[in-house]
């Protein structure tokens, strides 16, 4: 798109009442009269436009990464490009702002949904209205070319050659944030795109709490001598039988199968539609069933909350979960506080031994979840267990902070990425590929986007402590296989309200109080004192 | 859609500038000023939104078909009608009309692929311009309800369930054509639609020679007393390794891997979003392996032709096939005219008992010869034999007429059914499920889309027949195994060209003379007289 945007400075509202998009309502009331029964149709209008968008491009993507032949990379890529640019053009246009605007204004004639979608879209918009049209292409471009980069960089444990793209990535997403909001901090910007109302300050005060706690409890862990193993566990395990297992995990979570299209892709991700289709995309590894059933957990978690959100509201941009923090607090949630915990290891292998009856006939629950417990210093963040975890996300939050300030460099990187995992874990980074390298999210242009797995792992801690002390038998739903009292629970002050309520609120009126850390740090404390008899 | 298209007489192209979608340049030239570069931009701008578009939908469509989960159907449905409001909109606009318009009358200054663009945008948007949208809104409420409908009724064999939305399609297909032409028969608009520059007319002629060789042919064959047997191909084949077989199938046919999305289906069809990425859908049923190789090869067929296309057309509306009539002479050339070619037999034999060694491991080409070209007069059109096809779609080309004309009512279709079939196939119909409810055309609202299958069968065989006439070793080709001659000589004279030519341009100029049915009637006489010893 190279059209200048107009702005709202120089329009008219009387000059011209065209539709945005050829059959929708024009946005203008005739002559300026206000007119919020003909707004409110419009709001609708606008929104149904964005549904079909939106729809086409969520599954565009999933299918992308599962299903598509890898021929057709480049037509997908364009195609998703141009319906970006109706998007934007659509949402950013001075008509939609004015709309916006006046729908805002007359809030009282709204009701609650109308009033939360206005508020949204109003966000949405502001995320993308000042930002040139060629910023954001270039910007758009420039992680397309980086991700297939960084792909090959990490294939051959080169960062030399990702260096440059990282450098040219900061840079960019620098510039996109000056246009955002020019009296910020880059960085505080783009963490705040992922999770609303976080910055440098919020996560600076929740990683040092963690970290108080979690290095010197993983230093006394490592220092343990109780062994812990990993057979039965250990071996080859066929691929058609487990995913055989995969479509028995979703029946297990309580998923709705009538609305999940299971498939395989190389990094697990899981993205809804709508509330009625959620796809799960995983990938199964011959060598670790143990990966495949917590990927599965953690996947089915995200879909669970898609699935959750009132169907009320999938025509509407408040489909779908609030923020990427509170996502992860849904797949952490029933990857980790349902998924290893002791009572649920008993349903959970005897799901696992029905499909590998010779391998798995005669272990325990007890074995298992010795085996998905086990802590251990290692440097791959998606195989690390729930101890080390936020100490994965911890050095990529640092070293993100450094780049986007502008005291590191890439070049720095590597350096700086073994002495922070030496320093928090104890450990030296092997090379490149399984340091620095191993993660897409850079390349994609998602820098601030890691601190929200571990600020998730933490709501999910508050979710679970607030249920218990509210009463409810947490072992014990676990322990029946049936999480329905669970889903109920989240459902209802979760998961329902999609987008309408951000994280903060969700979290004040799931558990009467504001979010704090200390719920997650004394779990882990709890759970791994017990676990390594400290 | 409930806006009021404005009409192109109150368009005043002076007065206002405003893009048609945002993001697009406007198409109207500042001041009325002749600008055919920025008209040539506007083109290319229009072509890309309804690229991104087409892109959307038919992935959604397909993807509707196969892997979605069910309850996601009315969110894709509604998702799929905005889209459709969208294009519409889009090319229906006075604006898209006056740049057309301007387009085709500088049409020295565009290339000749500009110019069939201009020709081909001109006519998709003459089809929608005139029928009102609440109209076409109507139209599609009704067929997706019909086809909900018509699923049930067959399911239960009630033909009376399905009989009012028969005719209210009737009414309703009528009422659309009077809009798209007031002065052409209704049926005649319908048929045009699906074949261009096709009529009553022309399928009365086409029909009359077959049914003049057909009908007799039939009755010698079906008085020959020369024994023809499926063995060895009855029996259960089991379904993994039919996939496997499949997939062989889509080598063998020449088809390239990385551009093809296999997956499984009710209904078996093919599709290509792009030149890039092709989507076979196909349907194991494990008591007969014969129809599953017989699908692959017509669903192959159709996916090279859409693969053959100019990959330059790809962001454009000249992508993809030509016209029904010229897709279904791929595919059925791909099925017939190679796949049930004697020389060819030695090859499919091959790679079948590759994969059911212990069934077919000692079965010979001449079986599969034989039980694939075995003429059995039975109801289903769609496990039809070669000569007995056309007669199948002859039934169903009288009937529609009957209807459209208002010579019958659908109460009348049972008894209309079982006459000609008792006519021309000499066979009873046993019931209405496996009579007039067997097929979802009609419940689609694809009334006139039947005589295509007909048509393209005997393209078919004029391709092959001057494909010999150029000396080329057609069973050499076919017995090599190697098809690329054949992809080559279609690619050459017809793929390439995607919608740019109309199909009997590319007849004309593929044979040198126009269509003609004598090569198809001509090779069924050689290939039934040869094998039942006539």
């Amino acid at each position: 798109m190279s059209t200048e945007q107009p702005t709202l400075t120089g329009f008219d509202p009387q000059s011209d009442a065209t539709a945005v998009l050829p059959g929708m309502p024009a946005a203008v009331s005739p002559a300026g009269v206000p007119n919020p029964k003909a707004d409110i149709a419009a709001l609708d209008e606008l929104e149904r436009h964005l549904y079909a968008h939106r729809y086409a491009q969520i599954g565009m993507t999933s299918y992308g990464a599962t299903i598509d032949p890898a021929a057709a990379t480049a037509d997908r890529g364009e195609a998703l490009a141009i319906l970006a640019e109706e998007d934007q053009a659509l949402l950013c246009s001075p008509e939609t702002g004015a709309l916006l605007d006046r729908l805002a204004a007359s809030n009282a004639l709204l009701n609650p949904t109308q009033a939360a979608q206005v508020r949204i879209l109003q966000r949405d918009r502001a995320s993308m209205v000042d930002v040139p049209p060629e910023v954001q292409a270039a910007f758009t471009r420039l992680t397309t070319e980086a991700d297939d980069v960084w792909r090959h960089a990490k294939a051959a444990g080169d960062w030399n050659a990702f260096e440059p793209y990282l450098d040219r990535i900061v840079a960019q997403m620098r510039e996109v944030a000056s246009y955002r909001n020019p009296s910020a901090d880059p960085y505080d910007v783009w963490l705040d795109e992922y999770e609303h109302d976080t910055s440098r300050a919020f996560y600076d005060r929740f990683f040092s709490q963690v970290k108080d706690v979690v290095v010197p409890l993983l230093a006394d862990v490592r220092a343990s001598t109780r062994p812990f193993g990993r057979s039965p566990f250990v071996g080859r395990f066929d691929a058609g039988r487990q995913w055989e297992l995969a479509r028995e995990l979703v029946r297990l979570e309580g998923l709705d199968e009538r609305k999940v299209f299971l498939t395989t892709t190389e990094h697990p991700f899981s993205d809804g539609l709508t509330s009625n289709y959620a796809i799960i995309a995983c990938h199964v590894q011959e060598d670790d069933v143990l990966a495949n059933v917590y990927t599965m957990l953690h996947e089915g978690g995200h879909a669970l909350y898609e699935m959750g959100v009132d169907p009320a509201l999938n025509y509407t941009s408040l489909k779908g979960g609030t923020s990427m923090g509170m996502h992860e607090a849904q797949s952490r949630f029933f990857e980790n506080y349902v998924g290893r915990n002791m009572a649920f290891a008993s349903r959970l292998i005897e799901v696992m031994s029905r499909q590998f009856r010779g391998q798995l006939g005669r272990a325990t629950a007890n074995q298992l979840y010795a085996a998905a417990n086990r802590v251990e210093a290692q440097p791959i963040r998606t195989e690390a267990d729930e101890l080390t975890y936020p100490l994965h996300v911890l050095v990529r939050y640092e070293v993100e902070q450094l780049l986007m300030s502008g005291e590191a460099t890439a070049s720095d990187v590597p350096r700086l990425w073994a002495e922070r995992y030496k320093s928090y874990l104890g450990i030296d980074v092997p090379n490149d590929a399984r340091g620095a390298l191993q993660d897409t999210h850079w390349s994609g242009g998602l820098i601030g986007y890691f601190p929200t797995y571990a600020f998730g792992s933490a709501i999910g801690a508050q979710l679970k402590a607030t249920m218990v002390r509210e009463g409810m038998d947490f072992d014990g739903v676990c322990a029946s296989g049936d999480l329905s009292l669970i889903h109920a629970w989240l459902r209802d002050r979760i998961w329902r309200f999609g987008r309408s309520r951000d994280t903060s609120e969700l979290i004040l009126d799931a558990c009467g109080e504001p979010f704090s850390p200390t719920y997650f740090t004394d779990y882990l404390v709890e759970k791994f004192s017990a676990l390594y008899g400290l």
